[in-house]
């Protein structure tokens, strides 16, 4: 094939470990025991994959295969008993789940496509899988929900899913699309975190008002 | 066939284009940026018939056909620039939802009844198509959830998908039976917001408390 | 066959009958209206075991079969017009509840390995579907969720159905091996709610600091 189903599986992994250090960072600011650091980073780490196979109507990436799962309980464990180390580096990790969104958004966005999904519903299926997992974590986690802060989060994601579409609809070739889109999810989500010297994550900032725009 | 066919896709769009101009209106409340009211807007107007087409075991009805999805994001693309208009006519938009409400209910119901349902999981499904949608977009955008205060809301749902189940039953033709429980949820929910001259949505009222009744 | 398919139906009824119960409560210290006790109760019974049987690609167990959603609504309506009895017994609930999570755990664990699920997935769907429901009620009903308050309640059940699984690794019959992981999790969950004197439900404490341990 085009080399798509073994980069596939990889994005997954990666991105899943990513977003469980999340998900049991925001477990270690809520004092919660080691099995809520597996719960709130397993959660993270799968869930806005899980939610793409089902809309999808494909099987669930991590029940057929527990490579992710073990994976992202390995990486909420760890971060509990280095917690205190890691938070010390979060700006490193902003960096860090920057790339795994970047990686998600198209793998999510091809893994759509190949299901035979259109144009916008790939993009949509993108966006999901790099978003949700974040918004559970931080609907359980009692903190302002992605969508109400992150907002070059959510841009990012889907200008990259964009780009991946577009240069795939003009042939260029699958991997060349998937750099480009990934490059360009990263590049806006870099420049967002970059031009912020606040941290965007834990510190709810307004969003901009409609009327200023 | 009943026309059954022909209806359905209709009062989806229809619903999903109002529930997603009402997230859309959540989002302006919490002054987000564009891709937050695409984001809330999309999943408030397709949420509840996803999670409808997930229980029941059919292909989400969002992803094989894009029109829902992309009225939504229009609606909510539209509303980002026009919610000081809307918000100022938000008694319209009550009026508006509960038009959306009774359609869905119906349809959901009416669907459900298609895929085989018995007639108690029918009238389940009818009310989560009409509220699946608006609980999670006040969950997301930390509102008192639509169970905790809209409580005439679901109670109008589910009049109007028990009045279409059992119309059906007694071998009232499709298209009438649906106009009965539309009818009769509009009427319920009419009369909740005709009777209640606050506006219900935004300011949270408790439940009659369980011993007066 | 093992019996199990005799079992499974019944221990599925009980657990959502009683998490039913549960949601009903929390509507009623919320002051909401019958339907959303009935909303709550459902949500709260059902909950858990839809997510397990839509991760594992199965038909949802109320779908097809509509007497766990009757009973839920049947209990959570009881609960709507007993709720000042049931609450001044909150302790046998307290306990009730460890009875139908020890239940759930070892039967979603069975079912996922029925379902094909290597030993690691199969523990997940054991506490997702033991506590999904809980977390659905408590995001919902706007208290503490699950997994940032009653710790000790997810590891119960992971360790009920780990003990499962590895009586099943090693041949126990099927049976011998759901009552060995179903009384893991009640001694747990039991010594947790017997040592500590407080009500762990309604008042979230601090779970402890990883530093600390």
């Amino acid at each position: 094939m085009n080399g798509f189903d073994q980069i596939m599986p990889v994005v997954d992994l990666a991105a899943a470990v990513v977003f469980a250090t999340t998900g049991a960072l925001v477990a270690s600011r809520k004092e919660m025991d080691i099995l809520g650091f597996l719960w709130l980073g397993a959660i993270t780490g799968v869930g806005g994959g899980t939610v793409r196979d089902l809309l999808l109507g494909l099987p669930v990436f991590w029940v057929a295969n527990p490579a992710p799962m073990a994976l992202c309980l390995l990486a909420a464990g760890l971060v509990h008993f280095t917690a205190h180390l890691v938070a010390s580096r979060y700006r490193v990790l902003l960096w860090l789940d920057a790339v795994g969104m970047a990686l998600v958004t198209v793998a999510g966005t091809a893994k759509a496509t190949d299901a035979g999904a259109g144009p916008l519903i790939a993009v949509v299926m993108g966006v999901v899988t790099a978003s949700v997992g974040g918004i559970i974590r931080d609907v359980l986690g009692q903190e302002p929900s992605i969508v109400l802060r992150r907002e070059i989060y959510v841009t990012a994601s889907a200008a990259g899913a964009a780009v991946f579409i577009a240069a795939h609809a003009v042939d260029v070739p699958q991997p060349m699309a998937m750099a480009l889109g990934a490059v360009t999810a990263f590049a806006i989500r870099g420049l967002a975190i970059a031009l912020d010297w606040s941290l965007p994550v834990y510190r709810p900032r307004p969003g901009r008002n409609p009327d200023d725009i």
